[in-house]
């Protein structure tokens, strides 16, 4: 409730709490290419982590927002880096990490492929009669545990997203501590849920304090409430 | 030339000469599960399709279109039957196909996916620590070949698509036979051309009497002509 007070605070005043704070935000999908014309990609449509870009730079923050296709207008006051693949979306993170000017917070909202296609084919793979063929699998790189590893450019605030299914908060609490991770936001994208795609957002913020559930609100307000928890994190 | 002339005079008349012909137009990729929250898809936009669907109803024709996710509007004057799954694309031609008006005219434009996942999961796959998971494919229906097959339903007009990449006349010569329908429309998907996704098309018409390639126009472009040279088809 305290964090809640001050983040109204802010927001009410018309204060820029993040003024002079970078942010690097990832949203939407990666696609990840079986050959030139295939690919495999994920239900991500970038609502939330658009509006979470949008929320931060509502607030003051310097917004780099690196993302995968979706059909989103780029939001208001950020710089937006476009990208298709994890492998493409690690190194625009890592580019924006290794700048001149650090990052402060960083919140790792795509949705991000966990596997890639094993030597994707410079030809249209082809019916051939000989039965489909196999797709060798091979793991992608872990950005949100990259962004999270300690050193002198980590920020100092590394958020994650969790989508899950089942036990969501309970996976996602042990997500943050396998990633090494500050928060993890969880939220159920289970068949029957709209999350994917949706504009609403059931969410769990999970911090090493304990976990807060978040009542359903759209998506732009969870943006708008997660933006201000930061804020007030920031301004401890 | 003949059927130019001829699709020139009914274009510039404003006569209709489709009205009373039902067209079945299919458009756009289909995506086909892998879990919950990934799928295989491909880069189809769906403007292809799209426009031809635009241009045989512009010329009087009672268009469905069945359509996977695009980002494209809803072309007017057309049906439009929205799908994910080429199993879902296959049922619903077959419910058009066999509905109390025949159809005359089927023009097969979508980039239906030649595999789907074989057993789909119920839940979120997760990296686990062992491997990633093995995908294995089944192949789908093959939606082309089914509408092309002698029967009383049979449109008397199946044109098929071919997104190919290498020699893409002979392979979609190929493919005419091997489908058994009456016209392939061949274009080339390689990468550095941006046939997929892009607004630009080069086709070549595949008939039965040989082939006729048209200059790189606009996919409006080559909707038009194309459904000019249906409606001269059909006047015959």
């Amino acid at each position: 409730e305290i964090i809640d007070a001050i983040a109204a605070f802010f927001t009410e005043s018309g204060r820029k709490p993040l003024a002079g704070k970078r942010a690097l935000v990832t949203s939407g999908p990666t696609h990840e290419p079986i050959d030139p014309v295939r690919y495999i990609a994920n239900r991500s449509s970038g609502k939330q982590g658009h509006a979470i870009a949008a929320a931060l730079a509502a607030l003051g923050a310097d917004v780099t927002l690196v993302s995968g296709p979706t059909r989103l207008p780029d939001p208001p006051g950020c710089t937006v880096v476009a990208i298709e693949t994890a492998r493409e979306m690690l190194a625009a993170c890592l580019a924006a990490r290794d700048a001149a000017v650090p990052v402060d917070i960083a919140v790792c909202a795509a949705a991000v492929a966990d596997w890639r296609v094993a030597g994707a084919s410079d030809r249209k793979l082809k019916k051939d009669g000989g039965g489909p063929p196999a797709l060798a699998l091979t793991e992608n790189p872990d950005i949100l545990a990259t962004l999270s590893q300690a050193g002198p450019r980590r920020p100092a605030l590394v958020i994650g997203f969790a989508a899950e299914t089942g036990d969501v908060v309970a996976t996602a609490t042990a997500k943050r501590a396998r990633k090494g991770c500050d928060w993890i936001v969880a939220n159920d994208v289970s068949l029957g849920t709209t999350t994917f795609g949706g504009t609403d957002n059931t969410v769990h913020i999970i911090r090493a304090d304990g976990v807060e559930s978040w009542p359903t609100m759209g998506k732009d307000a969870v943006g708008a409430r997660l933006a201000e928890a930061i804020a007030a994190h920031v301004a401890d």
